[in-house]
């Protein structure tokens, strides 16, 4: 039986992943044996898979995990990129130094099999791996030129993933999420936090805060759309990649102001009434830096699919999400 | 007055620019304090920099550096690419992680000194940062995807190198350096050694070994652009990057065929004639893998200069070089 483990699987996208694996199997087949590894888990999280808590940042940590031999690893564990910015260590051993040590064991493993033993890697980067000036729409092949901490972690990560994979000691890749949007749950310490605060308030009836202009343009995608990707490069011939190991993923481009549109048209005026502009300097600073639009032609042919426009985006908030809401 | 340290000084280009720092100063300046760190030197070294030896391997050692607090350190010290690919742990600990303790070592100080600390830190990149495929020329925007664990080592030093002078704990940037040629000396274990071998041992007298056919088209700057380039970005106001910390060097592009009859109208046939091919598959797989042509715009217009034509780099090693040969 295929065995997988989710770093990060405690978090939001970790349990919709660990979800989608229980209900839908991997590549066509069962429902793989599942170990979810979190700093702790949601008090109502997915059932089925195995918990295991513990601290990423311990180098002995990695070495434990190694020796699970999953078949797969989701790699979705990190310190998010506000947080990043303001502890400047905590980010770095978290979101750089621990994937080394990942690396480093499955390496260990990989040579203690015999060369047999080579796990499917699947890491989430970020589209903060970018840093402006951009082209109107970021091509394949635009540089790395990250603005931010958690971006040049995430820029480090992909690397290492492509060189350690290069080596044949594990088979990875990197896939450049657009920011998640519409999350559930409580916000989080992400700069990114409010894109799904916007939307995701008034559909519950409360106050939300928008820090930024309305002008804003950015790179969405759904919480469903994330665990298709991660499945979706699980089960793809990482040869058709030819050595270049990380990916933009698709999404949708819009600003604020289409995001409101599209709460108005899915939930009336009195949602988007609830919006209160409160803007902050802070935020407004790293998301100027931030991406706003791509031409991810690689990803697209390799059958990566994300919404079409932020309707829908809004619409799996409201039939996924919304009636378990807890915000 | 100044205090420089040069990581790698006991080789070839820490020597060429320790020698023009003793010659010329730095910055219009006199000859700065400079000490040199390495694993070893030299017998006939450059006279007047202090020598200090040590294992750049050892985390203890970047605390030893960092708390000569140096107002300029270049660090030039590294693992070979050929060497890398051959030992990836070897590669992996010099080439990345001792940057990483460097890195850390000088935050140390910086915070200790109450923020006033801020070292100018000049960091020799590469170009193998890059992968194939490549456009006709790589323009400043173009991704870095290596294909060799040396490319990779390179292109993450290059994003630590950024985000700590973003932080203000240094004032850093990155210089891909061209493949510099003629070297003068032995041959070593970079897998770019021959395209200094064929002009170097020809004008020795002695035979020289070419693994590869002589289409191959390179990217080359001489030893003395080298240590141009270093004086220069030392002298460079790091505002003037916008954050982009990384610059691709200016160079000459021209095919091994194209060297050799530079060698020819610089030597004559007879040097030609002692140009043997010897076909190496390892050394060919890395080679292809290589860049070809560059647009370095940025550092152009940043003043960066290098030779013109590969006939100015032939003569830059007769006129430097030869006299003193020990091939």
């Amino acid at each position: 039986m295929t065995r997988v483990l989710i770093l990060g699987g405690g978090g939001m996208v970790g349990q919709k992943l660990a979800a989608r694996l229980v209900h839908e199997g991997l590549g066509g087949g069962p429902a793989p044996q599942t170990i979810l590894f979190d700093v702790g888990f949601p008090p109502a999280g997915v059932e089925g898979p195995e918990q295991m808590t513990g601290d990423l940042g311990d180098p002995a940590t990695a070495g434990r995990l190694a020796a699970l031999r999953p078949d797969v690893i989701f790699h979705l564990a990190a310190i998010v990129s506000g947080e990043s910015e303001t502890n400047f260590e905590k980010g770095w051993a978290i979101n750089m130094m621990s994937m080394w040590h990942l690396l480093e064991a499955l390496r260990h493993e990989h040579n203690a099999s015999g060369g047999s033993y080579v796990p499917k890697l699947i890491f989430t980067s970020s589209i903060a791996v970018f840093g402006a000036p951009y082209p109107e729409k970021i091509g394949d092949e635009f540089l790395s030129a990250p603005q931010t901490s958690y971006g040049a972690q995430k820029a480090i990560c992909e690397l290492m993933v492509t060189d350690f994979s290069r080596k044949g000691f594990v088979d990875g890749m990197s896939l450049r999420l657009p920011t998640i949007c519409v999350r559930p749950g409580k916000a989080n310490l992400a700069a990114s936090s409010f894109f799904s605060g916007i939307i995701r308030e008034p559909l519950n009836g409360i106050e939300a805060i928008l820090p930024v202009p309305d002008t804003v343009r950015h790179w969405h995608a759904s919480p469903r759309s994330a665990a298709g990707f991660l499945v979706h490069a699980a089960g793809l011939d990482t040869a058709r990649l030819e050595g270049r190991r990380a990916l933009s993923l698709p999404g949708v481009s819009c600003t604020v102001a289409e995001q409101i549109e599209a709460l108005r048209r899915a939930a009336g005026q009195n949602a988007v009434d609830l919006i209160r502009q409160a803007p902050d300097e802070a935020i407004m600073k790293i998301v100027q830096g931030w991406p706003r639009d791509f031409d991810p032609q690689r990803a697209v042919a390799l059958g990566f699919r994300a919404e079409s426009s932020f309707d829908e985006i809004v619409d799996v908030y409201i039939k996924e999400d919304l009636p378990n809401a807890t915000v």
